[in-house]
């Protein structure tokens, strides 16, 4: 049983996007040697989110702006008081930045439609993304 | 350590419906023979959701209501110019396909009122879900 | 590799707020003495939520009355004609209760605002919340 961490830089170019990572992190698991276990993806922010969903422009965007229909950017947040980012902080909390998935046959478990899709709600920024990897 | 991964095949019968697969994932932990560890309980779906929650009829009929309030099946959407299912994906971005408990004594550590509960939004349709067990 | 399990208890004060389990969670993962590997928060309960997000009073606030305004504890909901905690059910599943987070050189890895925080919905009660702790 090995245990296999790793960890992936990128930046974001606006407030609000929608960041495809699948093929970094897939490298990842291919890096690790890992063939039957479990992926941990794990973003270490609290002002995006980390989601499994289709790749596709649309979703993206019908994401970001459903996220501000539920959440508007601007509004009468306490948090706004000392920062400006409290929008972003709650939809962390909706949407969540952790998700785990098993590996089998080297090969992660995933819907065709579930690509690894960071939120980016306060940008532009530099951020980075955990991956583990546990098993044989 | 050993890992142990199964997966479950299961048929929603409706567009929308919340069905319960707790007796099958339980199974699943049983034929494992794990003791001490994790289970990892994984939707590779990206049109339907997993969640814990009690699995009495008024909060699963609450639980199809609210999210057709929060992400109206018709609304608006970019993503529904190439297929009709938008607001599916949105639910599931919202909560979730994955959900991680752990295993002690052979007993998956949960909640009296915390059945695991799937979410059709895209039904009906066969769907799988995955199962895997890590530990002693 | 190892498996280390504990419970934390807790209690709640008021119908709804948000507890900070920080430290007595990063206490447990020192108990373990696990250095490298994963770890497993969960809450067992199907009325109160866990996420990581900033410890600072306004983001709290703000999180508490969002969710408020999604999903009004007081609504048409089914589940309250044998209860009156629906609200709860439903925030707890669109928050989720788990989080998987890996240990590197036997520290967490998450960012500097993400602290444990528990969403109590239907207080006041007392609460546990499961740690587990897999690896070396």
């Amino acid at each position: 049983m090995k245990v296999w961490y790793s960890e992936i830089s990128f930046s974001t170019r606006r407030r609000s996007e929608v960041v495809d990572l699948t093929d970094q992190i897939l490298q990842e698991v291919r890096k690790s040697g890992i063939r039957n276990g479990l992926l941990v993806v794990n973003l270490p922010h609290a002002t995006a989110c980390l989601t499994l969903n289709e790749g596709e422009s649309g979703v993206k965007n019908d994401l970001l702006r459903k996220l501000d229909e539920l959440v508007p950017p601007s509004g009468n947040y306490e948090h706004d008081r000392i920062d400006d980012n409290a929008h972003a902080h709650l939809k962390s909390s909706l949407v969540g930045t952790c998700r785990v998935l098993p590996v089998v046959e080297g090969r992660v478990v995933r819907g065709t439609w579930q690509n690894f899709l960071v939120v980016e709600e306060d940008g532009p920024r530099t951020r980075r993304l955990s991956v583990l990897l546990m098993g044989e």
